[in-house]
């Protein structure tokens, strides 16, 4: 079958791909946008299977490299649609697209069906606001092996192309759920994982705890932090120390802060 | 003597605000905008006196703690000028203003200026390029009680109205200075400060690293990392582990979880 070609920016498989920015579509549909080589290479790497790829070989800095992930996603049965700059730039959602975007199924599962290993590491966050965030805890969870990601409350969606962006793909790579807090409490309690909550307002500091084991570390939301229900569910409260004039870090980095501080414990 | 108000959206002194986007006004002038109650509290605790102080108590969610800064910064000897809604919301920065913001001079100051205490910890970020990854930088060492930021080669300066907001206001509580990368590793030298460089390309992971007495913790580009001129001044290469996917953090966070085990060490 020969490839589509795109040129027309008013072409309606275009159309349907900018339908995506918006959350109600991508929860209709199931479906998001991965914009970029780099995040797309990881999420196929993760298994991911595109619906549709998307591509401008003008755009491509490597179009060697960039093309073998065109062939391998078509031979894992993707729609490849070769398109003309204008109508690539139309869809893209960077600024200075490279010419790679793909279709693919939105990323979580339910909790239930969470597959975690013995010990696991778990991530909850409660109530996170900003997409940036969000992804990076993403990043910092896949680099430190974390057994998965959990959302309780969220504001934004795992499908939310700016999380995608910011996770650097690892939205795929990391096995995550979505679910209200109670459930999620409720979830860790019978999986019999610990839960250490970081809030300001304890004595103990995070390196005070122990994270060996079945270990759940939950980081709130960006202006309030965790809700009264997540901290009086934990096992233990730390606070990262703070001597400065702030009294938190930036949620992306107060998760990265624990989670390695588990890292170091969980590998001595 | 009667406060200004401003009704006119086409008001000269809007306009001289508004220019302040612009890094080179920034520069010449040696001012930037710090727009929002919080950030501006920390600036003026931190001993930042602004030049000029526009508010609007109509856009104030609570008139009499905002008002109190307003008065206060009169009394430092800023002009405050008192503008409608329209006027207030054509010079914020941000969406949803809060009602105030001031204009202070450029946080900063060479690199010989900077007063350390004995034991310094030092962190020198590398052509950082994302403001929000350099204001978050700046809220860690403020909170870890850091002794100095030092940007080497910028490509952001610290006037950067999206440094000065995702920094909470520490750009102005927490010592920053530029430099050049050669100059700022002479002074480290000079100060007899050990350079910790974080790079993926060693095997020693960073909490094998000493952190104790005087200390600089290096963090490169987004991108790239550090520099080979960097690394090769470094008295240790560090890795942060990782054991998924991605080969990096975010740079925000890689500092965190780095200046978090120095403040471990440092404390024990």
């Amino acid at each position: 079958m020969a490839e589509l070609h795109v040129t027309s920016t008013t072409n309606p498989r275009l159309k349907a791909v900018t339908a995506l920015r918006r959350r109600r579509v991508r929860e209709e549909q199931g479906l998001t946008v991965v914009d970029g080589y780099e995040e797309l290479r990881l999420a196929v790497d993760a298994g991911v299977v595109p619906r549709t790829l998307l591509h401008c070989p003008e755009l491509m800095l490597d179009p060697e490299r960039m093309g073998g992930l065109v062939d391998e996603a078509r031979a894992l049965g993707a729609t490849t649609v070769r398109c003309s700059r204008a109508a690539f730039e139309k869809v893209a959602y960077r600024e200075g697209p490279d010419g790679v975007l793909g279709v693919v199924p939105v990323a979580g599962v339910p909790l239930a069906d969470l597959r975690l290993p013995a010990d696991p590491l778990v991530v909850l966050v409660e109530g996170l606001e900003k997409p940036g965030n969000l992804g990076s805890v993403l990043r910092t969870a896949d680099a430190a092996g974390a057994s998965a990601v959990v959302a309780a409350d969220p504001v934004t969606d795992w499908g939310n192309p700016n999380v995608v962006r910011a996770s650097k793909g690892t939205v795929f790579s990391v096995p995550v759920a979505t679910a209200g807090l109670r459930e999620a409490l409720g979830w860790l309690e019978r999986s019999g994982i610990r839960l250490v909550a970081t809030t300001p307002d304890t004595d103990r500091v995070h390196t005070a705890a122990d994270y060996r084991g079945a270990v759940a570390i939950a980081v709130g939301a960006e202006k309030t932090g965790l809700t009264d229900a997540a901290l009086g569910a934990a096992a233990e409260r730390v606070r990262i120390p703070m001597a400065g004039r702030v009294n938190s870090l930036n949620a992306g980095v107060s998760a990265g802060v624990v989670v390695y501080e588990a890292v170091r414990q969980r590998s001595s």
